[in-house]
């Protein structure tokens, strides 16, 4: 096991999505793809589908999402704002603001855009769940574009994989670029859309340079409808505001079930979250760090998905005790700084022991046991996990395993004296972080 | 991707079973097995049970059927019929009328037989879903039969599956005929059923021709217990009354929720529903066509299987749009006529472009985007999707993502003008279903 | 098919673990691993969790048991009990008894510890569903040991398993013994634990004797706070009021819906059942025997589970029916005596034609047909089946399919007279077990 950097990085006009090898070991064992996208300033990642659930970390930067659900209904309506022209009302699908610190859950097959209307760059991690039963296809991540005719970013890795025993298959899918769009025949397309064979071109991305890319830049910006952010009003001092806000934009629909299932719980449903920003973590020590996890009972979107995340802070010397993953795959992902992580099997051999640096990745399997003790002042990572409701075993502190036994058991399965088997008991006060360890305590154990 | 016809066909004394070999390519990536079954008049085929869920859909013809739940008490209850004699009452579980465009839902392992009461032939082709979470065994399907002494219509493909790597595996499954009662030995079924061995050996079809097959002919007809149908009574004209009726059969049960979870909703389950002949589509425009469908949210017993299906009809020149199926793989047979069809994957290659005709099919992979237009009059087919309550996202038209992405997205997505995105936004004002292109409307684009 | 024997045995200080190898075709089939562990007095069962879900059978024996969800409360408080030292209370989770004929439900992850307080050896044979879709690693069974030095018991086959092709396995799990502890670095635990060198060092079997085992012998018993049994107070003569007492122990907890799912109902439920000795079997006929089943509705940590279980004892000469599984592979070990046993697939072949005996264990795919008669005084078996809610369905007797069909369809099906279809379905008038063949029986048939 290893801490992984991207392999590959394809660059657009207006950013660059760099990605893991969907191929290798960890990742294919996990179920998984990885990739972070970088936007520029007027960045506009044009809109796509996943054949499998996505969650996306907004690790830096802020901007407008859309997640499009065909035949939800248009809630955003748009009167002309620039010049006060003729031109008819727009209406669209929600369009959300996003921050630092959000998490977005994209359901499978879901079309997803994003723009960048800041100066600072995007940037954004994305981990697709291809092992999830909700993707009917083979394990392979693939985006399917709607427009454009750049390569997208997992082909590469299929075809490599393709050559290696199945060459039909390269047949099939090829490395030039396209867009949906672009397989349709112009004829089909203009009785479809009724337009003219001109727009149909540009629909199929024919004239235009492939190293336009995933990402345009829209020179001068998008004014899409959207309200405005409290940061555009005030700056939002509290973040449990911002969160009741967004639920408070659709109250009438939310408390009504509906017999459908469609239009009043998935049009509606919340797509994004904070857990990076927060001012009410989960875990919190002052003197260790904080934790705070999005599940499907924080964040109802991740209960559709079966995947969820948790954000984790650590002060430098600070540990988060060893433990294990119950139900789930964990996708450790190192946002800020660097920290000392061991990854331990079920033959007891420690298969991972080494740094986690500022975007590396870490793949810890589910139920192996993994520590980590902070390198830095501030190490900040995001874990994701290939399960909705996901329950973690800690193997110390309190409330952990060995809490949980009786005194006896722990004496004679460790061979103890039974003085012994309650300071592994009770030692440690602390629940999941624990904080660099001083002389005080030292002295207590001694 | 190509349109397929049944490669195998295998006759029998009452009719004929064609199959599709279920392990050629799109079929296996669909983990799905289609076979089409014809029973002549009288034509009886023998209870089997198959090892995952199964829709069958009733192309031409009517009959009867039953759909047998061990456990499950026998609600109809047979006076003597012919000539009145001493015979005791026949009791047995429900039987089932079927006609033209009914969609059928067999459950996992349950037993099914039909019969064709009529002069036309009936002609049923089934799906089954090898790759359902209900299927414990591998990908090939089984049926099991309860009786005769033929060979099974999938096993030739098995075989020749392992003959290519486990060899081990033929040995245990040979070519020979059988039923599930002729593996056992006498002995066991005399004690078990409690009769001679005269009747053993015709439970196990010792001494019966191969050639009956799957599908016996019953001289003179079967008088099995059953309500007469509305046709028998006075032609039906309404469909919804139909269907209204047959819910009306048992309220009472329905109603109550059980605590079991299996006398009150599995036995008492409706297993059959139309969409062929329905006069109530759920898309229906007179210039272009109309769709039925049938998922979990209209006959629950689909909720069970997690599949459902769609019955469309296309008149001449028209179209339904680009569109791609979220969450579900897609069998789309033609029932008659003939139409242009483009399929199109992630790299934007159109990996079929060509014509489905009737009695053909083509597997449209999750997400994959597909549209036709009709190049007959009144172009019909039935898509089997995997997956209870499917979702589509259509490419054009109103409601379409186009449709729901704001404006300025569009422009900048497609490098266009902003009157043009507001023409494809805008220009299609039908949801699904396209007429044929005429003079006035092409003149607006224009 | 075979009926086998575990073919590995591991000795530890207080009993020994025997394996079947998991990665035989009828166990990959099954997507199952079993193993039996047997406690001589004292012996003590250190902790481990699991990868998959796992069902345990007592065969023999009585003790106490401890499954640990951490992060649950500890809701057993332990006075001092030992000579009313200065010892400070201990508290621990729940501590539970058990006895003959309990099925115990380990969920996947949670971790597990049995000790044997009797003087006779406790046998607990043990089903772990590595098919299941909890298990998001590959096939293999893992145990996680939290205490020793000793080789877990399913690691040799995983290796013989690696040889075969990816090698590089081996480098990651060794065969040398280690417990989730030893692979962490000793700096990491003292800082975890807050404890000194020398009590990890314990922790981490450094200077254990591998050959004391995943069994410790505990001199002079453990004394673990624990509710005394009805035995120990008075002998109990009613099972089920045994039973009931299990669920008034917390009636004020499992009556309230809890909204986080986890401290209401994981932690507080029920997590043995017994089904070998119970005085209300869910089959009963004097002279062919009983069975009991335990289900996701009898037992609902099964339903959590995904798993089930099923006791029979057939007197001699006593069968059970031909039948089927709809939803399940079920795993037959034989408890006690000896039974001929024919198992066929789905060609009408008998795959299965033998003796199952008592220690030996038989697979019985879904959907194939079983059926036995027992060659001893009292046969006794353990069905372990792969579905909460297993369904079958009997192929004779009543409530069968056959005596489900009406009786022209069985006549026709068969080719039998109309009188020989009527003895086919109601000669037996027996549920599930058919008593010995009497002549009085016979005579009625012939």
């Amino acid at each position: 096991m290893n801490a992984l950097k991207p392999d590959n990085r394809i660059e657009s006009e207006g950013g660059f999505i760099e990605t893991w090898n969907p191929n290798s070991k960890p990742f294919q064992c996990a179920g998984v793809a990885l990739s972070r996208c970088t936007l520029q300033r007027n960045g506009l990642r044009r809109p796509f589908f996943t054949n499998a659930p996505q969650q996306i970390f907004i690790q830096q930067g802020s901007g407008i999402f859309g997640i499009i659900f065909s035949g939800c209904p248009q809630t955003f309506e748009e009167p002309t704002q620039r010049g006060q022209s003729q031109k008819p009302q727009d209406r669209h699908q929600k369009v959300y603001h996003f921050r630092e610190g959000d998490l977005i859950a994209v359901p499978t097959g879901a079309a997803f855009w994003m723009f960048n209307n800041q100066d600072t760059p995007v940037v954004a991690v994305s981990l697709i769940h291809t092992n999830s039963l909700q993707n009917q296809l083979d394990q392979m991540p693939r985006r399917f574009y709607l427009a454009g005719n750049q390569e997208q970013e997992f082909v590469q890795y299929q075809q490599s994989q393709s050559q290696k025993g199945k060459q039909h298959q390269e047949q099939e899918e090829d490395n030039e670029g396209g867009n949906i769009f672009s397989g349709f025949t112009p004829e089909f397309l203009e009785q479809a859309l009724n337009v003219d064979r001109k727009i149909v071109k540009n629909l199929q991305g024919v004239n235009e340079d492939e190293e336009k890319g995933a990402i345009v830049k829209v020179e001068g910006g998008l004014s899409v409808t959207a309200p405005p952010t409290r940061k555009q009003q005030q700056r939002a001092e509290e973040e449990e505001e911002d969160d009741d806000d967004e639920e408070e934009e659709k109250p009438q629909k939310s408390k009504s079930k509906s017999r459908n299932g469609i239009d009043e719980t998935i049009c509606t449903m919340r797509l994004r979250h904070n857990i990076g920003q927060t001012s009410s973590p989960d875990f919190f020590n002052p003197q260790a760090g904080s934790i705070t996890t999005a599940t499907g009972l924080d964040f109802p979107a991740l209960l559709l998905l079966k995947l969820s995340a948790q954000f984790g802070s650590l002060r430098k010397n600070a540990m988060f005790v060893p433990h294990y993953n119950l139900n789930a795959n964990s996708i450790v992902y190192a946002l800020e700084g660097r920290a000392m992580m061991q990854v331990v099997n079920c033959t007891g051999d420690r298969v991972f022991d080494g740094e986690l640096q500022e975007g590396q990745v870490l793949i810890v399997p589910q139920n192996f046991a993994v520590a980590a003790k902070s390198q830095s002042n501030n190490f900040k990572y995001v874990a994701f996990k290939t399960h909705d409701i996901p329950v973690t075993g800690t193997l110390a502190g309190r409330n952990s395993l060995l809490n949980a036994l009786p005194e006896e058991v722990i004496q004679h399965t460790f061979n103890l004296r039974s003085e012994q088997a309650r300071q592994i008991k009770n030692n440690n006060p602390f629940n999941f972080l624990v904080p660099p360890p001083r002389h005080s305590q030292m002295r207590y154990v001694a």
